[in-house]
């Protein structure tokens, strides 16, 4: 079948098509989710953005159903990476059609999936993925030091601060959200400490903690470096 | 004796059993420090919390007790930093039963040590100590720099700033508080220097400073990444 | 011709003498840049910067032809970086001098390229082009994985704070101006998240998403150790 | 001379008891000018404090003049690091003595040099001031690219928020206050672009710029903790 050869051989002049179309559909759907946001739309604007998103979502679930038919092996395209980010790009679709949860945030948030699709095509992001892969055994040692030390912030600056800024300083849950800001030094100055313990203690913490708190984000970081190294 | 060879040997059945059941203690009480802090619980929440943590204080006793007893050298566990850990997540609640202080500050802070109780059975935690113990040596170098840094830019934004704003930078101890803030490169925004002299000055000590007060961090950071690396 | 031939010849004495010139005139004006927009300048003043300002292009004028005349391949050097910089340097001047645009921004900006015309004197600025040409593959795959990470922080946080702060969080597009300031852990605290939702995203994107953002300024920083340390 | 002698040589009983002597000193100074600025001394304190402050520089002044006696190459050591230091840790007190600037800010300023007395004394200091030595060709081209970058930001962003927001970015050299406390990624919040051309220029900026900005302190921690490795 003509078809289902275009899709199985991404390197004929057929392949190379489909695949051009399916990286443009994705980049038009990243447009569109940007787009519909902005304030002011005209209702035209709002009806050609609605049409576009329903639109994407059928030419994306009829490319899930090409892959699918193409693939020898049907199962295990379903359920490779591939498979399943092109599934969850188009799920929610249909199952919150009928509910009028369309609209919802949830729903809203899961076609950030989509950008996955765009692993197929970008090397980088590849590479990004190969990075993570290789970097996981670090990245659990450092994601329980961040954890301790997320929790040790918040538990101490409760304690110390609660008292003075009741509000700001409500539970120990309420202060994780300073211990990210804190230790992750981007201090927006929405929440902060008054008191001379706690600005001690903040101090100490930041002080000493800062780096554990980056090193998810530095390991990840360090493993990209090295992969996109070695593939050169 | 039954119990004790259950609290000697850790890799036998009934061992494993016991270590689980001090790892789930150390987690829920994790968990009731944070919760105990929600605003608005009920007066009858308040009483289980309360109860919960006398609970999970006795069998961290119980715990305790079992482990001095069944240690073959008990000075050696005793003084062992197991011990002392084992033993300061307990001791504070006995000393200030009767005094009342039990809902102070300084006994609260006091509990986070049980997370040290975590040692024994994260490998994480482990690492975390030997990096930190490894990399002492650069550790003082540098924890000297800090210091010197901060001394330097606290005294001097106070000959800046001082007049300009007596309340934010009232003394050299409360230019800490902002020295340690920029040099973080945290910045709240709730102190910063105003005057032309004050903000050449914050510029000369954050654009060389500045690494000098992320090093201590970092060399726990790096140290952190060279163990866990050894280890695998 | 002993113009020409003082053009051609750098090392000559009559060549030291042009260079230095040149350099002059660029430090000039920069100086003229940077001092005409000081607030409360008298009219003469205005007037004296004015007029240094056509001479310095005029200077920069006579320089550019001076090269291109003394240029054995005419068409190889207008082609070359330091031609185009020559030529930028100096092109909006004529290109607006009648419409008026002399005062608009964009020509304005246009005067920052003259700073690249150092690079002919400064080691400092050729390490800094050889380090960024060096590292231009890596800095594809992080300029990718930024641009991903930052789309991914805007399109998520808009869900989550738009209906609460409508005025800040107005589209994906002004929520990208959030992203940045947030991911490079600048953090002003004009813009930044309220509701439970939206801290927890911010926090789960900060914590790991850091790293990749700040990656690109730390390919070209690391590029340009390398370079100076092959350099000595 | 037994005093000369005490001074000569460091390592004899007396000479670790003049050396311990003179530490003291240092840090009864640094503890004295700390201790003075706090709000609300009695005037006792005030005056407690101020004869320390005599004390203590006659003292240094008397160590000076043994240093000179003692030094068989008197003026090697008056120009050494450690002469000229031990004399402007004293010269401004008797410079504006009778001038009545004794407090003002440049002289007590000044007092900060008495902080590298300690390097005397501190393997810390030593290694710290020959790490800066070692990383100098490396410090002068991140110091020019460093610059560079520091008035690329604040030229562009004059063009962009000098119309609106005219008080704070006032003229190029109030808008480098603005670019250091970006490009460091302090961002208290007190100056920030709100037009849409200032935010896209300071995104630019601070992606691309942001490792520039830090590396002069980045190659200072750095050669710290080679010279404090290979001290070991």
């Amino acid at each position: 079948m003509n078809i289902l050869e275009m899709v199985r051989y991404p390197d004929t002049p057929a392949g190379r098509a489909f695949e051009a179309a399916v990286l443009f559909l994705i980049l038009a759907s990243i447009a569109v989710m940007s787009l519909e946001t902005l304030p002011g739309l005209s209702a035209n604007a709002i009806y050609l953005f609605g049409l576009l998103e329903i639109s994407i979502t059928l030419a994306f679930t009829l490319e899930y159903m090409l892959r699918v038919t193409a693939a020898r092996d049907k199962r295990a395209y379903v359920l490779s990476f591939y498979g399943l980010v092109d599934l969850i790009a188009i799920l929610p679709f249909y199952l919150f059609f009928e509910s009028g949860l369309q609209a919802s945030r949830i729903v809203r948030l899961f076609r950030l999936f989509r950008i996955l699709k765009l692993v197929r095509y970008s090397n980088a992001m590849q590479v990004f993925g190969s990075a993570l892969y290789r970097s996981k055994d670090q990245f659990v040692v450092f994601f329980f030091a961040m954890s301790f030390m997320l929790f040790v912030a918040s538990y101490g600056i409760y304690q110390f601060e609660h008292e003075a800024q009741p509000e700001a300083f409500r539970s120990v849950f309420h202060c994780l959200w300073w211990a990210v800001e804190t230790l992750t030094t981007v201090g927006y100055g929405d929440v902060y400490p008054v008191t001379a313990g706690g600005r001690f203690f903040a101090s100490l913490v930041v002080l000493f903690g800062l780096a554990i708190v980056a090193a998810p984000a530095g390991i990840i970081a360090s493993a990209l470096t090295e992969v996109s190294r070695d593939d050169k």
